[in-house]
């Protein structure tokens, strides 16, 4: 009989897929640090708790299951790819603020978050071993998911305009002399407000980028650009741009993603994407063996949202609302904090980046994170933001700062924590 | 440069994955079939339309949204395995009529329907090759789900009280003399009002088929049984019998999966499972990484539900409701259709499982479906349950009919006319 673990133990049955994935860094800490009541977390990207729609949810509820045929309809299952009317609802929502952009309904996918969707994606997408370029620093829970996919996966330098296109070219010619130029996939970036740099893509980056996959594509070696627009509505400043998405007259290059779970509620979990059209199927077959369609109710209430124009008072309501919160963080770091640590003031979204001395680290186990946590205040070390690039070591002078979630006094008192465990170690 | 197909195409990029799944039969025939509206489908396994629970839960939403503690926390994000109350009311309701059985609410995971289970559980367990055991006949979505994984699927012989031990053990001994018998990941069965069958397993054979397991575990090779309870609460007659997974003291062989949709509302999609304990971590990992947990506020109407004895009257509804109509097709066949057809009367569930004679094929493209089809009434053959297993063609001469979904005028009256398809060609 072949060597084996003693006969209790299953993980001899573990599928390669299982053991490519390991708790993540940022799962690791964060279970260690909230056994701490006491803690202000700045660290969660949760939605602020008091904006939470209950009673928007509960009219849009009432309504709905009164009618017998609208609330059988949200009851009952569904279809694979989502509810025609929301589908409809979306792409029209989509297409707003680009003129001529016609987003057909057929390529709208809806799914659970858009974490789902880009899940979905990867795995139709990448064999292990296959590569996915991301923006360095980039949303930690992709790259995770990245990473039980197999992926190798590459962080492209960005600035306040985004990725820059230099570096997009350069990554493409080394895989293109190192033989793997047909295995990159996927580029993955977040346009608007990202997370965790607070930025968005300027029109001309949007456009710098899309030609990049265009040429790449007409020269037969297509990859995939997903655009994930999760933060799109949580704009405080600036117009609202087309989405990068909109360049692609054919939906033929770009996989866009958004979610109503910001600009909502994450208890719905409802989010979408706008599929390439070749793609559309290959994904519906996957999501219909994964879960065979999205809950009606959920979607159902979000489409009464949009239709009843409940959606769109709610973001104006949290457009004030955040952005009342992102005045005060700046005005608490303003007052409290060394002037050596940069923060960038972001034009929309949930975040803070912060840029310490490069000398100073911010992760676990280094003095400003533990300092911080015996003044009671968690942040994200910028360093999990980095995906494991050969050759290119992850920054650790950064923190990610979440604004969303608590209220305005813990909000500024937990900046007043972190701005004393930052004098006391940059004064020193 | 290598040779690529033309540059629109994005077939090039796709995985291996997502070239293995291809669309299931039945969606394909699903899909021709019901374009025409005057269809009477016994084909689909939807739920009772009139009973959708629309007022429950209304009521159920309402109360919920009330209480801001409550609401906030139903429309926030939640944890990965789900909420806390709803995992120790599910652990409590599974361990029912299962004497001594204490089910730790830590290895219970809500899930977007028993189906993301399946998903989950096959992911972390099949690499492509690895071996899956299911009955014969089966639940063709799993089905669909193993195939995607790249499983090697065998179907093992049942009677009317469950899967027959000595196929099982028969089909290990050949897997160890081939030399694979550690490729066995898996044992997928319906021990309640099987879908198709209608059959639950008796006690003996819920010991035996475990024994079996408990053996093979002991002897260094174990595999998961994965017990789907999906149909256990629509019984309707005969006692309650204990889960299978009530003799896994040690909780580390059997996975129990059920789910909320057929008993409750499936526009919900909440489905959950008690993994085994050595395998709880791995489930949790790859969630995280697909939607980071399911719906709150699906999950806190379950709560709810549950706790406000909703639920109970629902379910105490449904059966009084299914039993009704499980009789009426019942008699509609004693009346109509020809004595060489012979149907099993089901204890609970929602299907009836037809056999015809044995050189009749119930196929698409065969003369009965096409006869039925002409008719105005669609039927599953029976042979889509069937896995592809070698050396066994797959039976043609059986259908699986739904009674849950069509009301009861549509359900007689579809019976009557496949009634008249049959007799016109067995009497012929």
């Amino acid at each position: 009989m072949p060597h084996r673990p003693p006969p209790s133990s299953l993980d001899s049955l573990l599928s390669r897929r299982a053991r490519r994935e390991t708790d993540t860094e940022v799962s690791e800490f964060m279970k260690r640090a909230l056994d701490n009541p006491a803690l202000i977390s700045l660290a969660a990207g949760f939605v602020d708790q008091e904006s939470l729609p209950c009673e928007r949810v509960a009219r849009l509820a009432g309504r709905l299951l009164a009618d017998p045929h609208k609330g059988r309809e949200a009851l009952q299952y569904g279809t694979t790819l989502g509810d025609p009317g929301l589908r409809q609802a979306i792409a029209r929502r989509f297409g707003r603020n680009a003129e001529g952009l016609a987003i057909d309904p057929e390529n709208v996918i809806v799914t659970a978050g858009s974490q789902e969707f880009l899940y979905l994606l990867t795995e139709i997408l990448i064999d292990p071993g296959d590569i996915a370029l991301v923006e360095a620093p980039t949303y930690f829970v992709y790259a995770a998911t990245l990473q039980g996919a197999g992926a190798q996966t590459v962080g492209l330098a960005v600035d306040n305009w985004g990725l820059l296109p230099e570096a997009l070219e350069d990554a493409l010619a080394k895989f293109d002399e190192a033989g793997q130029g047909d295995r990159v996939k996927l580029l993955y970036l977040m346009t608007y407000y990202a997370n965790p740099r607070g930025t968005s893509y300027s029109w001309e980056r949007r456009r710098a980028i899309f030609d990049i996959a265009r040429r790449r594509a007409e020269a037969g070696r297509p990859f995939v650009i997903v655009e994930d627009i999760a933060y799109r509505e949580l704009r405080y400043e600036g117009p609202d741009m087309p989405p990068l998405k909109s360049l692609d007259a054919e939906g033929a290059l770009v996989a866009a993603c958004g979610s109503f779970s910001k600009a909502f509620s994450p208890g719905l979990r409802t989010g979408y994407a706008i599929a390439p059209k070749p793609l559309a199927a290959a994904l519906g077959r996957l999501k219909s063996n994964l879960d065979f369609g999205s809950p009606m109710f959920a979607q159902s209430l979000i489409r009464e949202a949009l239709e009843s124009g409940e959606y769109d008072e709610h973001v104006a309501d949290l457009r004030r609302r955040y952005r009342h919160k992102r005045d005060l963080a700046l005005r608490a770091i303003e007052q409290n904090w060394p002037r050596q640590v940069r923060v960038l003031p972001p034009e929309g979204g949930l975040y803070l980046w912060a840029q310490l001395p490069r000398h100073v680290s911010a992760d676990p186990g280094e003095e400003l994170f533990e300092r911080a946590l015996r003044n009671d205040v968690l942040y994200i070390p910028g360093s999990l933001c980095y995906v494991p690039t050969p050759g290119r070591p992850r920054p650790c002078h950064e923190m990610r700062l979440c604004f969303g979630m608590i209220d305005d006094e813990r909000l500024a008192e937990g900046l007043r924590r972190l701005g004393a465990a930052l004098r006391e170690l940059l004064d020193a």
